[in-house]
């Protein structure tokens, strides 16, 4: 469901051969922006033109969005199609070049097929629709098996608002490097630096939280919209409508995050990574990740094997602060399998119960300090091999 | 070959059910003595003591190693399982408790079978000999599919000097925690001082130079023993002999690890990562390890995908020093395929060689400086999906 005043679309120009692999978002009023981009060193063209844009700072209207090509990897001519993206949409709604944003995602070191796309642009516009939110969603897919769209609603004071997103998945989940990207609308009025803080909150708890493989894509993207045609009195940081909207954009892409790694290829296991009483939360995280990034805790998890042995090689190899072999403690769905250094005997009957069902969690207790962090994952199957072997940039 | 004054053994003591699981390593004169140990915090009962003998100094004259359970994570039982392991040798063979080390691999959590090993030591002892070391290299054996040992021979003036070492594989390549040993003997002449940093240098270019998945096993070990019965004039730091001694010593560890590499479980290929130009050497280990360590580059060599977008993309996200998208250059198999930012579009007879043989490289030249790094890893297969699956704790 698009919030106020939004108006998405979708179509084929023919970057793939069958499915949709256009999308536009529009706003029929300016909107306040913010984006949360890839950390990788190689960025992609859109991404390079969309963050100078964020910064100019004009209000923003449009987001152009194709799928099939990353536009990445492509030289000069990079930089040139993605200006031509953004030019094809404001000659035909009279829009400045400062008020679009474009994206891209797919395979990266093939020229984008500006042409087609170019002539894809009037239908795309014409199709412009407050029910053409799915459209827009399925032409950002690559791999993805399942579209992504979330939904929150909240008020302030009687006005009510609505915040949305859509997705696509990436790395580990989805590799070939194919990007994260996520569009997320508001017709909440918020000033740009609680929109700029609460997407950085929102993504550090979803988005930053799944693992992925340690790579990061070079076109990983996050936007959001803000037109304020919810007509609420302004949102500011520190006060607690920001604390609701905060909440609200935080489940927004929770859900989606949480839809990334269900759909990841070849995964049979969702696996929340549950790090708690580390010294700093940036040690939790380390400990976290290093556990949600092993193979070998992969593989067993999906062979369905309470190796509790290797979550306690990855939390002794983290290189987080305070870890003690003897103070650290493991519970895998629940069942505690090592405490004070060593393999608790819990029994036959709970350790059978351990990782058979599709929702598994892993719990590391370090007793070291307060601190906690939360990572997403899911499991390594054959299937992934077979899928990432033949995968062709 | 051993070299002269050292005699080994390996025999079945039934940690395992059938296969040898108890090696002994035994000099006829005192031994210098250094270690290179895991940086898992969590460590293995056996290698805190041995760490703790090597400091002590005293002359080493023999090393009792068994396969097949670890003893780690196993409590307070830990150490003194440990320290009976050598006093069962000590007794026998009026050694002290501080001529002994003791190293251990295999299943962790899991009480060691110390009854076995007390019982079975008598006849390890009695089998002693010159010629014991492929019985020897055999007991350190998990889930190997062959046998390591490597032997270099180098002159100090008129004197011989042998250098043989044995080995068992590790990590990504041999999970479960799977303990990378190495056990390395040679009757050379030399400091203690000169043998620590030797063995240093040697490790840092080949144990310490394969992909592992990031993981560092709790029992992790490189010992190297030398007893000075070459006859040689002591090798000093700093001198030619010293030179030709770390150069015969790589040699040696370096077959090792190599080894150990194409041994990994599910492995069909070996490859090697060089970096080049880098600002300073841990930038182009830091490029070189996130490309070995990389799911996707692992399963796209290992699907014979010529996938340099996979290898960018690690490269960008290696976090390294002065890497500029603009100025690095891919080669796989010595095919250029990317340069100033783009594909280089090779053509398809050179694109159709790469990744099809058994030994492939990857080469990234950074442009940013002058140091290099190479690292050996092997792909990801199904294979090593299924082994770890069900390899159980």
């Amino acid at each position: 469901m698009l919030p106020k005043g939004f108006f998405a679309s979708g179509t084929h120009c023919g970057i793939k051969r069958f499915k949709k692999d256009l999308a536009l978002i529009y706003s029929k009023s300016g909107c306040k922006a913010a984006g949360v981009f890839t950390k990788n060193k190689l960025k992609a063209a859109p991404l390079v033109i969309s963050k100078l844009t964020l910064k100019k700072g004009a209000p923003i209207r449009a987001v152009i969005v194709n799928s099939g090509n990353a536009n990445c990897c492509t030289g000069r001519y990079g930089i040139r199609d993605a200006k031509r993206m953004i030019n094809a949409v404001s000659s035909l709604m009279g829009l400045k070049f400062g008020n679009i944003l474009v994206s891209s995602t797919g395979i990266i070191g093939k020229r984008l097929q500006i042409g087609l796309i170019e002539a894809a642009v009037p239908k795309l516009t014409r199709g412009l629709s407050a029910k053409g939110l799915v459209s827009a969603a399925n032409a950002l897919l690559t791999t993805d098996r399942k579209v992504k769209i979330a939904t929150e609603k909240f008020k302030v004071g009687r006005k009510e608002i609505i915040i949305t997103g859509i997705a696509k998945g990436a790395g580990m989940v989805h590799p070939n490097m194919a990007t994260m990207l996520s569009f997320i609308m508001t017709d909440a009025r918020i000033d740009k630096d609680a929109l700029t803080s609460a997407l950085k909150e929102a993504c550090r708890v979803s988005f930053n939280a799944i693992s992925i493989d340690g790579d990061m894509s070079p076109n990983d993207t996050v936007l959001i919209l803000a037109n304020g045609l919810a007509g609420n009195g302004t949102i500011k940081r520190g006060t607690k409508e920001y604390r609701a909207f905060v909440k609200a954009l935080k489940n927004v892409s929770f859900k989606l995050a949480k839809n990334i790694v269900e759909d990841g290829e070849g995964a049979t296991k969702f696996v929340t990574v549950y790090v708690e009483n580390a010294v700093t939360e940036r040690d939790a995280e380390k400990v976290a990740r290093m556990i949600a990034n092993s193979c070998l805790v992969k593989t067993s998890i999906h062979g369905e094997n309470p190796n509790w042995g290797r979550v306690a090689s990855s939390v002794g190899s983290s290189g987080a602060a305070g870890i003690k072999p003897n103070k650290f403690e493991i519970y895998l769905d629940g069942v505690l399998l090592f405490k004070r250094g060593k393999f608790t005997t819990p029994g036959r009957d709970k350790i059978s119960k351990v990782y058979k069902r599709k929702n598994v969690e892993i719990t590391v207790n370090l007793n070291a300090g307060r601190k906690n962090a939360v990572i997403w994952t899911c499991d390594l199957s054959k299937r992934y091999v077979e899928i990432n072997s033949h995968y062709m940039t």
